[in-house]
């Protein structure tokens, strides 16, 4: 029984236990900061840090995404998930730190909207396998111009943050992917000749609902409508009956698929399916458009949005060798002549050495540089839904009769351009229904067209959803809370950096810059809600009466009939003056 | 003007921009994460972070912690905070990680409970200051058995996590603590001959309130009623007026502080505050108790809390010889019989070499490891306030008439030891004030004694008040809200490591265990508060009636007295009857 009791501790005895701290080892304990808090999380994860990946890639390359998921429950409570793409594929010698290095990537280092930005995601998901199932991410890919593919496994060296290879080798490459014909059979689509797959065992649990892979899958089709997805989830039958590992052959979905085994690339231990599964039919997302969204372009830093010490950073790293050809190269809207008037600002010579300005006077050059007139930052780094998208994605998600979409100008936060865009879909309310009942409008939150399902009570959106007061547009509001009603509001941010409140990258940090554009586009679709409702009210009010009058003018010619002793044609002419002039005095009120 | 256009990607081109990210660059662009998202914000976390570290200083060497804060205003938009503190010190060579390197640190590789956990707060707070002034991170420090003190400055190396030295000198160390004598004059209290004082320069804003440095202070010494406490915080009297830096001397806030120039270790060039100050008092929280807080043990892993990827990595890096021995050396609660009864379990040899049976056999192991009874994890790692304490601290806090606390036994996640704790003080209601217009109530959240001030709503302490049914008890609560009332619900968590939802330490990730125990608590003082407000109720109502009753007997005194002519005696008597009927009859209903 091993048991430590402690002493008092000296500086000298601290000083030994200080030591440093992988970012591996310090994620794998805080797995929860990365979305792996609960098994059910931990699927939905890996599934949107693998189809992220996969629509980043296929964005970047310019290629029309197919992107076939796959769960399948491989024990009581164990999952195998398999993304596979049509992307560019990845180099051999990249594949192992890709997916087993924490903070490594083609994204962090530069200005340009895309969904991954940290390096991370995919990785922790491979490394939450590992730790839960003891089983290594299995990757294939090929690139376009290769003869082979490469089917690579490895693990994290979680004390080092490095890859371990298990297994480096070559095959043939078949085109994997689905497409569902009439039947629903589906068939390989046999037109995709390189791309991505990869597989990753872990413990995990599969429950249906608005936190789920399955609402992951479907809000993504909905912001990428360019996206073609199949999806096939696969539940044992009598969950643990089969062994966790080691169970009987793959049992494929389809005629086409099976037998070759090629579908998900699992090594021969470890079949995607266990025996005993309940197989699923592919289910299938079609393209809404085969136009590829607009291509986001890489931009530098604005000069207004670097503090003092990048600056300072920035001056020493730079390949220029003036100080004035490194404001004007390193940054952007920043002219030669601008960066002329910059130097003579603060008092600075253009041709000074920037390493030699870092050290001494980068006060007064950041100061200047404050104090400068310069263009906002470019935004074609960004690459909104838009408008029209939004309002079909809306029709596809609700049946209301009332739509609306604000996609607002770029602006600029910490000298990161972002742009956002909201959407509401209002449904005539169920008239069974009480309405002081109602339930809060549902919130669907996007970030870099990326579905944000998790953690919504940290995130500016909600933030700025409960700020704006919905009564005066004409829905029910609980204080500090979301407006009730049977409507849904969906918020999109888009920026080269979005500031999410943990690596997860499920809520957006309240920076009131951003706030304050998510809560003008609000008001802007509640002004327009306000007018639909405050018309439709009308006409309700107007039906009302109507009816009021129709009810009760019978009764009315009855008896005016018998008191004033009216012959038919009389009573008919009275009713209708007097029907139209209620109607003209009644109605107008 | 730079501006680089981009063409589509290649699996080549992208594997040419894949690189490594340092953690210090992934932080510094994501600094909200550390909770530097604002400079309200980044004033409060930096004072926290540097009192954190003071505080398990202290605890650790056994020492009575006194510990000064000053924050003093700089520049229009930048402020000095410099903390110190009579703990053991830091020894020399430590000194540039310990405050200059992110992920480094001697609380992360232990099971301990202690309020620092990742070694990346006071580094990241000298990053925020390094990035928005330019400026370095200032040290003194002595230890206990060396003649001298040293003074180190130090920058961040961004790009490679690493610390740059600017300054190394020795020099005396002055004791520099102020205890405030009976005239609010401070003085040094001249006892404390080591410790540790830090000074970062930063852009910050100072705004008093729920999320201030203040109410941290103040919190911080209700549930550490062991501390003495210095604090004073000066603000420029014109903010501006003054040039950001490098204006005019030090102004100190007492005589026998003034000139020595020593109560804060800034450098010649940056004056702790600038000229034209608004001087502030020192104000001295004093401790409630001399006695020290129950020193925490350090543990081994519980077998139960351990994953299969994690128990391979122990077997592999054990020092045992035999898989028993290397079962009962690292693990809490296995003795070696139980040892022997896993491996026989798993069917291995109890002698076999602990790295081979993390190769081939670790799943075995680990099943016959979760079927095993083993006692629970030893709770000796956790040091609650105490129920005591809560009630003493909920005294100083509100005024009320009904406190009650509760501290739950220890229980596990994931295999670590945590211990929940919940008080209620409840004031009457103000007569003046409408009832339901009142307040939420408000929640003072605790993990491991460190106040949390933001991101309640991320909170599984607020997740857990939220989910209890509290009209049950006598409050009013909206849907999925806090209860209203004139209330204040104080919320602990103790544990060897707390899942915080973010690095900056703000909040409890939902772990369900975690919850559970929040919500036990919660309704143990629900209910107890539930009993105090239904006699309050009784009361208030018999009250009422007695004072109906009062009112009316006189005016049916005088009815019967006319109706039946009595005299004045009968009139008593029969009054006197009715009085005792009324009572007895309507009061008991």
């Amino acid at each position: 029984m091993a048991h430590s009791k402690q002493t008092l501790a000296t500086a000298e005895s601290m000083a030994h236990s200080q030591r440093e701290i992988a970012v591996s080892e310090f994620f794998l304990k805080n797995r929860h900061l990365l979305g792996f808090d609960n098994p059910r999380k931990a699927l939905l994860t890996t599934v949107k840090e693998a189809v992220d990946n996969s629509l980043d890639a296929c964005d970047e390359a310019g290629i029309l995404p197919e992107i076939s998921v796959e769960i399948a429950q491989t024990g009581a409570r164990r999952f195998r998930v398999t993304v596979l793409d049509n992307g560019p594929g990845i180099v051999r010698a990249q594949i192992p730190k890709i997916f087993a290095k924490l903070l490594y990537g083609s994204k962090f280092h530069r200005l340009r909207m895309s969904r991954g930005q940290q390096g991370i995601g995919i990785s922790a998901a491979g490394m939450y396998g590992q730790l839960t199932t003891g089983t290594s991410t299995i990757i294939q890919s090929k690139i376009k111009n290769s003869k082979v593919a490469h089917h690579i496994e490895v693990q994290i060296d979680t004390r080092a943050n490095k890859p371990t290879i298990l297994k480096d080798e070559e095959l043939a490459w078949q085109p994997q992917f689905f497409t569902a014909d009439k039947d629903g059979v589906a068939q390989l689509s046999k037109e995709y000749t390189h791309g991505t797959c990869v597989s990753i065992e872990m413990e995990a649990a599969y429950i249906r609902g608005k936190l789920s892979a399955d609402e992951y899958l479907k809000q993504c089709a909905i912001v990428n409508p360019h996206l073609c997805l199949h999806y096939r989830i696969t539940v044992l039958e009598a969950a643990g009956a089969a062994g966790a590992t080691g169970a009987a052959a793959v049992t494929a979905a389809t005629g086409q698929g099976k037998g070759q085994g090629a579908e998900t690339p699992a090594s021969d231990k470890k079949p995607a399916v266990a025996a005993g599964a309940a197989v699923a039919a592919w289910i299938t997302f079609e393209r809404g458009t085969r136009e590829l969204p607009k291509q986001p372009l890489e931009i530098k830093p604005h000069p207004h949005g670097v503090e003092l010490g990048m600056l300072m950073q920035m001056l020493k790293d730079t390949t220029a060798k003036t100080l004035k050809s490194a404001l004007s190269n390193d940054f952007s809207r920043l002219s030669d002549r601008a960066a002329v008037e910059i130097c003579q600002r603060a008092a600075l010579d253009p041709k000074a050495r920037p390493a030699h300005i870092a050290h001494r006077e980068s006060e007064a050059l950041f100061k200047a540089i404050g104090e400068a007139k310069l263009m906002r930052p470019p935004t074609d780094c960004l690459s909104p839904i838009g408008e029209d998208q939004i309002l079909a994605g809306l029709k596809k998600e609700i049946t209301a009769d009332f739509y609306t979409a604000v996609t607002r100008s770029p602006e600029v936060y910490r000298g990161n351009p972002f742009q956002i865009e909201v959407g509401i879909a209002y449904a005539k309310p169920d008239a069974s229904q009480d309405v002081a009942a109602e339930d809060p409008v549902r919130v669907l939150r996007f970030a870099n067209k990326v579905p944000l399902l998790y953690m919504g009570g940290a995130c500016a959106m909600i933030k700025a959803v409960t700020g704006v007061n919905w009564k005066s547009y004409g829905l029910a509001q609980p204080r500090d809370a979301v407006p009730l009603g049977p409507a849904v509001i969906l918020v999109h941010i888009a920026s080269v950096w979005v500031p999410f409140t943990s690596e997860s990258k499920e809520a957006i940090a309240h920076y009131p810059e951003i706030i304050r554009e998510m809560t003008f586009a609000l008001q802007e679709c509640g002004r327009r809600l306000s007018v639909f409702l405050s018309r439709r009210r009308r006409q309700a009010e107007l039906e009302r009466k109507r009816n009021f009058i129709e009810m009760y003018l019978p009764h009315l010619a009855l008896g005016l009939r018998e008191i004033l002793a009216l012959n038919e044609k009389q009573e008919t002419q009275i009713i209708g003056k007097l029907h139209k002039m209620l109607e003209r005095t009644h109605l107008e009120t």
